[in-house]
């Protein structure tokens, strides 16, 4: 186990009804907040209401700034800073899922700082302040409702980027699982293909003595792969709602990596399909993924036989590692097939055009400044322009 | 799954050497700092010289309080608060283990109490404020590193009450596997009952839908299970004393009880125990928490074959749970007794003369108010008379 510094005090109100309660909530914390959302759907789904309702009933005054989309973009954020600075807004709430809380963060840190705040996310800068963000999550997924995560897009540039800070972790969120049941399937499927992932970065390690956090991370892994079909099927099941939305923020408020070298080389790459062809993060990941795992296998196969039984169930031959694995592999790509995820960078509608591009960009030797991404696999443009050819 | 509120902000720190920041680590937050220890253990071992030393060199001036004893006191505690307010401490560092971690807590919240802090305990008031507490742990067990509770005992009455509140979360907690290189056994193996209690009383629940905290108590027990005869056999063995160690944390910051109605009936039990005998709180809960398994498996059969089967390894017929569930609890008493731990109340020097006694204070029955103990079966004194004479 390696040394490690775990921060998450992200406050989380589960459960039905929490989201009534949100006024309540931030009355001791704000006075000024800004509602921080996407398209309309909380307005039909009545949410806005409830939200607005409780803030009002506990004398908070709010503005508004909606209009979030996925791959939350860097010029809805500049709108959101410029707003938060003229109305003296104090807290921010965002109401959706992950691209609304990241929108949030990057608003939140950007009311600090001087000058333009992609420039945080672009040179990975060190911030010392951040106004307080609070969540109620609609979609489960990205885990950012206890993360210090943000990733943003920035358009002009086809760039989208993360960036991480302990100022950035959500003061407060409110998980009531009711709030999935409208959620579009393909949604459902995407989150699920995130949060597995979040918990995939950390899992697979060259790291040894990690039997605490490897348990850890196959449990929300089994949890997820047992309830997430549950949810696809009835999304009005309750009861596995509330261990795939619970799956999802443990699988990202850092608990799983710690003491672990982390991977997070499909992430990078991923990013760089969603930068210029704007598909689903989740969908990127689940088409990545398996291909990933076929590149990177051999450098520990111990390790993927680990996954192979703990994770995927596999029962077969020691002495023939490679075909658990290969197993392995097949069970991930049936259960995202079942899950109606992508298998292929066609089916995103991703070409052979902008492959080398991608990879180029996704080690910086676009920019003249390559660094191998990966943990458990050093990965150069080369090795990600293989992965991406596999995954055609 | 329940509604929960899951709020777990102590930061750690873990790995080598972290105890030297300290200084660095709470200069941000305090300027007059009470160091707060036990015996002499920590001047023999170089700690208090570390730790002394860091605060110093960043500027930190402190006061001190050592004398903590197992089953800390309360006496000590009024003395904590007087020292705390005549020298204007803004920040208590308890380096020890649970008692002086519990202790440090009792001091910061009575510093703003008007009246005796004992009221707090003896009546579950709600409490507004208490000064940070800050940790060095020298004995993983308690959990109160990153728990928001402090068990007190007051020697006169011959009371010891526990106490919780999110004012009681340590702000930060260093931990460095190191330093537990020179613990002797019967501390070792005390510790580790304590932890194991703190995920049996919330995994064992008539709660259903539990797919999530089922998997993270099972990982967090079973990594203790496997680590903890490796620590006892080889005290510097970093790797597996990384795993008890932080398994300790995990198992009380709150995250594997979420959603989960808990039981906490024997750790109710054990400070009648330690109340009135002073007996190590994980020797009693090694010699109670087979009893209780004993007297209340039949209430739910289910939850303690998933319990063979899941922790234990028990492999048997499904058609005779009973005997898996021996099978079962006959392994958890080879595994105490492999740690060294006793077996018997006879062991810990109880005899039969208090039983009854014990048994109405634990319920309450004692003060004229019982409301029976326990989650997954509740017990009325008669009860737990009965599980304290099995085992005699």
């Amino acid at each position: 186990m390696l040394n490690f510094d775990f921060y998450s005090p992200a406050r989380i109100l589960f459960g039905k009804d929490m989201e009534k309660q949100i006024g309540a909530l931030l009355k001791p914390h704000a006075s000024k907040v800004l509602l921080h959302y996407g398209g309309g759907s909380i307005k039909k789904s009545g949410l806005y209401n409830t939200v607005t309702t409780s803030l009002k009933e506990n004398g908070l005054s709010y503005v508004e700034l909606g209009g979030v989309v996925p791959n939350p973009r860097l010029s809805l954020v500049h709108e959101g800073i410029a707003l938060c600075k003229e109305e003296k807004v104090d807290l921010i709430l965002a109401v959706g899922g992950g691209s609304a809380i990241d929108s949030a963060k990057a608003i939140a840190m950007g009311v600090y700082y001087d000058g333009d705040v992609w420039e945080i996310y672009e040179q990975g800068k060190a911030i010392e302040k951040a106004l307080p963000v609070a969540t109620i999550l609609t979609i489960p997924a990205a885990g950012s409702e206890a993360s210090g995560d943000s990733v943003i897009t920035n358009e002009e540039k086809q760039l989208k980027y993360g960036y991480g800070s302990p100022h950035l972790r959500p003061l407060l969120s409110v998980m009531n699982p009711e709030l999935f049941y409208t959620l579009p399937k393909n949604q459902i499927a995407n989150g699920v293909a995130d949060m597995m992932s979040h918990v995939f970065e950390r899992y697979f390690t060259n790291t040894t003595h990690t039997d605490l956090t490897d348990g850890l991370c196959e449990t929300v892994l089994k949890t997820i792969i047992k309830n997430a079909p549950l949810v696809l099927e009835n999304p009005g099941d309750y009861d596995a709602w509330c261990e795939v939305g619970f799956g999802g923020t443990v699988a990202h408020n850092g608990l799983v990596g710690m003491g672990r070298e982390q991977d997070w080389a499909c992430h990078g790459m991923e990013h760089e399909l969603s930068a210029i062809y704007d598909v689903a993060h989740g969908a990127g990941l689940a088409v990545l993924t398996p291909a990933w795992m076929q590149y990177v296998y051999k450098d520990n196969v111990n390790m993927f036989v680990q996954f192979a039984v703990n994770v995927m169930g596999v029962k077969g031959s020691y002495r023939d590692p490679d075909a658990m694995i290969q197993e392995a592999i097949l069970r991930l790509r049936e259960f995202f097939n079942k899950m109606g995820l992508p298998a292929t960078l066609g089916e995103l509608g991703i070409d052979a055009s902008q492959l080398e591009v991608m990879a180029k960009k996704a080690t910086g030797a676009a920019f003249g400044n390559e660094a191998p991404i990966g943990g458990l696999k050093k990965l150069y443009w080369q090795d990600v322009l293989e992965i991406y050819k596999l995954a055609q």
